[in-house]
């Protein structure tokens, strides 16, 4: 018996625009634009990696990006200095976005032209996992300096996306992290979640994540 | 000129609890208990610096712990090993907690007897920033790893907090982050915010830390 009481304080914030994000993912596959929704907490390496996959990807497909924060431009500065097309988006509070947010994004990015875009969602690992964007597939990032115990804490994320990257796998031997057990506290959440574990520092598992989304993409935009 | 626009997509989601909040702290304040609200990123070390914390102080005061989370008592558990009290509250999928959940909290820890609860937040650095929990001070942990661009991505968090622990600074050698450039931009948001780097994993700083807390514990019990 735990030495401690847990109180379920009941209440649900998630609106439902699973209408609107089923309209918009209908609307992208007719365009043949791959939409890709990447969360995670803050400071996980999200642009790093998008970065990484702009540079590995860009000659052999068009690419855009929408990269949503609270405040600041500095992730849409980084990317638009790869010179593809990328958008801010503020959210004026909000710690997720919904699929009427990433319409509004894609039109503005402009998207007749785009191949795969790429949404990088607020830094939060509870608020997004309520909200479909309307994306083709969801994606997460977990750090190494996060801890192993995500999983645990932030069930709805881990359940829900379809792809996770283990990033900054490079300071592994730092930081008291057991790979091994992150893969089955996901996998027990979410039997069909393909894990992959990255660098975006060193460039380590990137081959293997953009073979992924390669693959993706090409199914997406041939139906 | 950038290369990029920037869309603002206004609407706030966040209510009104400063009532609420603001009956807490009164009920606090004749009570004789220090309410401390401690917000971070998901794996910043939150619950190591409350370890440490308790370790530290534990003999000199009497110590309550509420620790929030959407799901688990992985910490609740690290707490109660300690044998101070601790409650783990659930939020049902919120990303925060407000002044009427804190209370609930507060009650069933029964905190007639204690000098310095501390209340974990959901770790996220967006939703609790919006949300007066009704405590006696705010304060946020930063860690190395997460970057030094937080402060211009999270303001509102930096803004309202009076006190800023910059964590895993025994990684500052692994990690490309700017200390100095994080205390500008904090202090820039903030310019009353005490700021105190450390590490609870060696413990460094935590006596800065401790001292700071023992002085405000001191003078809300008193008053």
């Amino acid at each position: 018996m735990d030495s401690f009481k847990v109180i379920e304080i009941k209440k649900r914030v998630f609106e439902d625009n699973d209408r609107q994000a089923a309209l918009l993912r209908t609307e992208m596959r007719k365009e043949q634009t791959f939409l890709l929704n990447l969360m995670s907490s803050p400071g996980s390496g999200k642009t790093t990696t998008v970065l990484r996959t702009i540079e590995a990807l860009k000659d052999e497909m068009e690419i855009g990006v929408l990269e949503a924060d609270i405040d600041s431009a500095v992730d849409a500065a980084a990317v638009a200095k790869t010179g593809i097309k990328v958008i801010q988006l503020h959210t004026g509070g909000m710690c997720h976005l919904n699929a009427v947010m990433a319409k509004q994004g894609l039109l503005a990015l402009g998207t007749a032209d785009l191949d795969f875009v790429i949404l990088e969602n607020v830094g939060n690992l509870v608020c997004p996992a309520g909200f479909d964007t309307g994306a083709a597939k969801n994606a997460m990032i977990l750090s190494v300096p996060e801890g192993d115990d995500k999983p645990l804490k932030y069930p709805a994320m881990f359940a829900l996306v379809d792809l996770l990257l283990i990033n900054k796998i490079d300071a592994l031997d730092y930081f008291s992290f057991d790979l091994a057990a992150v893969q089955q506290r996901a996998k027990k959440l979410n039997p069909q979640l393909k894990i992959i574990p990255i660098s975006a520092k060193t460039g380590e598992g990137i081959a293997e994540w953009t073979d992924w989304l390669r693959s993706e993409v090409t199914n997406w935009n041939k139906k």
